[in-house]
């Protein structure tokens, strides 16, 4: 059976972090791979700009070179491993591979958000695979749980902690009762946090995330543009102390969920009740709740990032695409992720349903807790829950004292006028905080 | 593209709970089944003695037959789906399948466990598939995860909690304070659990699921018989309470982990710190935490058992089999459970090393802790924390006081050798109680 097998060929593209832990995963580990899988995969050649650079791997000298695209269409690859990230060359080899009849794998989330479209109808016109596990969740096998395991199942939502940066943030924050610029300047002097951290705390990874986990989910295309996103930058401290004494955590959720006829898909910082599985998920992990028609809950947990995980994801792409090379499975009877012409439409941010965590700064005066509860109410908003919190020094001086009520599920639009409503009577300070509840 | 698709004929055997689930699941989502996955899959036939219970699934009547064997044979079936249990007519069927070239998807745990060997050669021999992923986790995809998702790693130890019905008990002891003895009458009632538990409760369920988890990670075939097995039976609710005073709930864990050439199998009652994840899986719900060598922890959460859950997964199987089928891959190119001539033996049970939670009733005398104390160090067992509890009354009229001791990690056979020659030595009432810590 051994010496049946045919040897498949991968080249990668993008010698950078993620692609040392591809080689170095894809040269140790053959022998384990080959032996489970049947299948005999040949790294044929790396190419990056920069091949001086030592990646902390044992790399034969003759196959590493700095043309892409030459690799790209070499005849003895036919598994082109994108790693080099962003849309520029990125894209070009993407394409290349495909339009040459050759499979792709990539972790490359941007690429996927802007050219997905495009790409993915090559991929099916050529009858070849574009495979993408590594893009969401690092090394937990997610897109795979719902490309396969949950087949069966009408995902009624999908709820995720996606961003590593995000949930370090948020855990120091709720662990220490350290402020947001602190916890956020150290995690960059750790490396956990980039330079510029926009894409992570402004939560548009997250949001690239959801969107993928969503097309996967529902077959729909969601545009990154249309979805309501709001990340952690700012969190005041004070919200995540009230959320603990209430009993909850805060962390950077994402959500899609089906309604009838329209998918609600948003990325919200939320308060996750403690004793929810969602709530032990620390530090740097991520993990991803589905709820299936079949199954109910199920969640998968692990680390969102990092050389060795992504690459783990990246390998068992390469795995099951070198299985249907080696067979010579024509590719129309493999999965594609946007199958459905759905008519699901986007649920607009205005009406979509949660139950709210509302702090307000009430002036210190008889009847004003009346005046906003009356308002609420006036605007459908139930409160579940309130409580009056004693003022510091400086906001008992300012003549405001902090108020935290809990709502029943409330439209995010009937919430939002409520809160205007209260702002603009002049019975708070400011415009009170918002944030959802899972 | 639709035109094209093949149909794959589907055989259902049992109709007994998860086989309605499979018929409904089958016949009603089937468009949605194969948008997402390119295939046509037909149920063409259901066997089972009785035909005539109501299901809760309305099924056309023409399927329903009573001779599985001659369903098993017939042309028009490509798979055999077994879902009758246990070791008598299912074995004859699918190993009467396998012989007539048909592939098979099963979830019967006593049938891997006792006939897995002769039927996955037979399914190689064959080259056709025998799935079998609703054996282990019920709706949480755990095997395919193993096999696919994780197929790069090394797979450093597996952690699973796999009984649901343990887990209900072991939950409500922990919440409500109350004894074994009424939770688990409580649990029969409400059919939770069997009116004869031992499966369940003596963690022999759980030690076939852990035998399959290991036979995927490691490749190795784990006689039952050899593994050690301590089931919930007769827990003292005392341990439960000293438990939670220190900071962990118990679990009953299966654990697969690789040492050095061999491997350890075993399934205890645990010590599960309440900050970690699997601590947070509650009531029914079963989970497995992995550890690869590329992506450290990931966890796989969700219902272990019932209708549609199980269903899910053995549509999920029968999907990935029609792939195979409708594309006519030949079967060696898929993967199969036992691929490793592995060298791995099984470690002996006293060599398995832990932290463990031990309660000593010792006698209240002058020097008594320091004698104890003296010969757990002695047999090379230190103490990490300790602490005395206040008697009872019965207690202190009875001369003893309640002492927990939590260890560093010990030998099993040193910690017991130890418990022995303490109460041999009449330092305490009774052998004490030991639990392996997490």
């Amino acid at each position: 059976m051994g010496a049946k097998m045919k040897e498949v060929g991968i080249g990668i593209v993008g010698f950078g972090t993620v692609g040392a832990g591809v080689a170095e995963g894809l040269l140790t580990g053959m022998a384990l791979i080959s032996r489970r899988c049947g299948v005999n995969v040949a790294l044929r050649g790396i190419a990056d700009l920069d091949i001086t650079t030592d990646r902390g791997v044992q790399v034969p000298q003759e196959l590493l070179s700095t043309d892409a695209l030459a690799l790209t269409t070499r005849d003895d690859i036919d598994i082109v491993v994108e790693l080099i990230g962003g849309t520029g060359i990125a894209y070009t080899v993407v394409k290349t591979a495909l339009e040459s009849g050759k499979s792709v794998v990539t972790a490359n989330k941007k690429l996927l958000a802007e050219k997905g479209a495009e790409l993915f109808a090559l991929a099916r016109e050529k009858r070849v695979d574009l495979y993408f596990g590594a893009s969401v969740g690092g090394g937990i096998p997610i897109i795979r749980s719902l490309r396969d395991g949950l087949v069966a199942n009408d995902i009624r939502a999908a709820y995720g902690i996606l961003n590593g940066t995000c949930n370090y943030i948020l855990t120091r924050m709720a662990r220490e009762g350290a402020d947001f610029d602190a916890v956020l300047a150290d995690a960059q002097r750790l490396g956990y946090a980039e330079a510029n951290p926009s894409l992570d705390i402004d939560g548009f990874d997250t949001a690239h995330k959801i969107c993928i986990l969503a097309s996967l989910a529902y077959g729909v295309s969601v545009p990154l543009a249309d979805v309501k996103v709001e990340g952690i930058r700012g969190l005041d401290l004070v919200d995540v102390k009230y959320a603990d004494e209430l009993g909850y955590v805060i962390k950077l959720l994402a959500v899609c969920k089906r309604h009838e006829g329209q998918l609600e898909v948003r990325v919200n910082p939320t308060l996750v009740p403690k004793k929810h599985m969602l709530a032990s998920v620390s530090d740097v992990f991520n993990a991803v709740l589905v709820d299936g028609s079949m199954t109910d809950d199920t969640l998968y947990y692990g680390r969102g990032a990092g050389r060795a995980a992504t690459a783990s994801a990246v390998i068992s792409d390469i795995v099951s695409v070198a299985r249907h090379v080696a067979s010579g499975v024509p590719r129309e009877a493999e999965p594609l992720p946007v199958l459905e012409e759905s008519a699901l439409t986007l649920l607009p941010a205005e009406a979509c349903t949660s139950r709210y965590y509302v702090r307000l700064m009430v002036k210190d005066a008889c009847g004003m807790v009346g005046q906003f509860a009356t308002i609420l109410g006036d605007h459908g908003v139930s409160i579940f829950a309130a409580s009056q919190h004693e003022p510091t020094e400086e906001q008992r001086t300012a003549g405001y004292v902090p108020v935290v009520i809990l709502t029943q599920p409330a439209r995010a639009g009937d919430l939002n006028a409520a809160l205007t409503e209260i702002h603009a009577r002049g019975i708070v300070q400011a415009m009170p905080r918002s944030l959802c509840i899972f």
